[in-house]
């Protein structure tokens, strides 16, 4: 770890464990590393050069709400997915099923037309605005006011969401996308917080404005989106050797955003620290698991962002979120492996997603 | 209590389950309260003031029909759900396919083109008439001729019904909104029984008329949907110390309707009485509750008005609708959350809508 205090990386995480303490451990069947543990860089895929272990359960734990039955609905979460269109469905449909399983009570998907009906019909459980519009369907002329139309629809709702979930299977489309980037616009000035992902990186990646100096912005690259962005923002090739030092780099390049580096490990850096969550999850690597996450990070932003306005936490609710919801991905990716072996898709992590919160953070607690 | 006879509620409610009993509760395995049970106002998150407890099993049961061979097809009720827009498709399939699950023979769905189809797909066991007509796809000289034939459709079929559902996944479009206040002016022309949920509760708030005085109608407001029931009726806010007195003052405001108040209580009342139903549910507050409960109190007013038709009960028949609906609903969450945890959604639910009424209600008692 060149150029970083790994002594301060070491104690920040001792505080922030002991901050979000109160549980033990030792107690329960859930085997995580310790506090902060040091890792050889063979051994991270993902990132590679040395990075302190968090205690994502702890974490997850002190962020995830109780149910109690005085609370009424919308309380435990609104979640927002922009995404869905002409070729993708089922990207925001993953994301936004997730968010409801974790215990969001409301889960709403803004996609195109022809992406909604699909959508709609995976599940009745979404609300689906089918509201988006592609280049192959505008007259050039008609764009300034369909995409006025499309802001101000969006914009109806968007005060009610906690969290936005921006890019799965959002497509390439550059007037879908000129749509997306005044809604991104929108959130950022009524201050909700964006998870980004998918062929929302790709937008981002090209207009780094839309989020630089956003702290309620997060960014959960996989190996060639995070390719993609040091490139960008750094002008270098990614650095395996000093990955630590790079994702620091790269998030205070940008300005003040959360990025989740997804990998064998998965490395979580607001520019002030990295934490990395390792446990085992799955070695299926089928299509989808990244909507999950967002979708489940967006929750546990909510629900941190609900514990800050309480109490004070040792860091910020993105990162806090990206840790928990992490965590919770490998452990319902595990448990559905073990079922479904080489079989496992999508729909089976989905379906472990809520045993293993129980698992993690049991109710009755 | 302020300002209402207590000795008299506990006469009328004694009465009622006398009239209505014939079942020992002791050699059941579910739990309820007594027939008149005092709750402090900490208890009661849904409305405050002290209120009765109903014996809401026992009066399940005595309107619950038995299962004859000799009937057919129809007489166990026939449901239809006037809701599903663009943007809405679960909301109306929740009502419709919960009115079925529970038992009745009948679900049909009156919606946009658009929600049709999607409407269609959650189930084949329902009829879904893609009737309704929004703004956006409607041009302004052929609204009048648009809004007619609706109405033409709909009352093709309106004396067939024993009950409608208003208002699931209605959306708030004005020119759709129209056509629906049509239907419930026709609905009430034809003493057809009507539960007026979600964005029905809008339009009505808006036009009491159209309900004022009808004492076939039933509301069934949230928290929000109270609220702005209490500010258009009463003129002043919300008062929860006093709010059994409040809930008779609104009725009464209305003009002989019955609200079902939902809250960590049900409040029921048809301006005569307050019944409480305060059996344990679920903790979780995931969109589309409610639309179970509005399907279930359509089929339970149902049943209520055929044992009206054959013996005089103690209580009219959509207060006694309401009160099994939300028993019913309770114990069904119950056991959906009892499997399903912080992951219960909606559907979960409803698959366990058949076995709860199996429970309070055999099927070879």
């Amino acid at each position: 770890m060149v150029g970083f205090s790994h002594g301060a990386v070491i104690r920040r995480q001792l505080f922030l464990t002991r901050c979000l303490g109160g549980y033990n451990s030792s107690s329960t069947n859930i085997c995580y590393s310790s506090a902060v543990k040091m890792q050889s860089s063979a051994s991270g895929g993902g990132g590679g050069g040395a990075w302190p272990e968090v205690d994502a359960v702890t974490i997850l734990r002190s962020i995830t709400p109780s149910l109690d039955t005085s609370r009424h609905k919308g309380q435990a979460g609104k979640i927002a997915v922009v995404g869905g269109c002409r070729e993708y469905t089922g990207a925001p449909y993953f994301a936004a099923i997730s968010a409801l399983k974790i215990g969001a009570d409301l889960s709403h998907v803004f996609c195109t037309k022809d992406a909604a009906t699909v959508i709609k019909s995976y599940s009745p459980e979404l609300i689906v605005h089918p509201i988006l519009e592609e280049s192959y369907s505008v007259r050039e002329e008609d764009k300034k006011s369909i995409s006025a139309k499309v802001i101000e629809e969006v914009d109806k709702w968007m005060e009610r969401f906690d969290c936005l979930v921006i890019g799965p299977g959002l497509g390439r489309d550059p007037f879908l996308l000129d749509c997306v980037s005044e809604i991104m616009k929108h959130a950022k000035r009524s201050n909700v917080p964006m998870v980004i992902d998918g062929d929302g990186l790709f937008l981002v990646t090209n207009s780094l404005d839309l989020i630089s100096g956003y702290h309620l912005a997060v960014l959960t690259p996989n190996v060639n989106e995070y390719k993609r962005l040091v490139q960008k923002v750094l002008e270098c090739e990614v650095n395996d050797r000093d990955g630590t030092q790079q994702l620091l780099s790269l998030v205070k390049g940008i300005g003040g955003v959360t990025i989740l580096r997804k990998g064998a490990s998965d490395l979580i850096s607001d520019g002030e620290t990295v934490s990395a969550v390792s446990s085992f999850g799955s070695p299926r690597r089928c299509g989808g698991q990244g909507d999950i996450l967002s979708g489940s990070v967006a929750v546990f932003i909510s629900w941190a962002r609900q514990c800050t306005e309480k109490r004070e936490l040792s860091a910020g609710p993105t990162v806090l979120g990206c840790i928990a919801g992490s965590v919770l991905l490998r452990k319902a990716a595990s448990h559905a492996f073990d079922s479904k072996r080489r079989s496992t898709l999508t729909t089976d992590i989905i379906e472990h997603l809520g045993e293993s919160l129980e698992e993690l953070c049991p109710v009755s607690e």
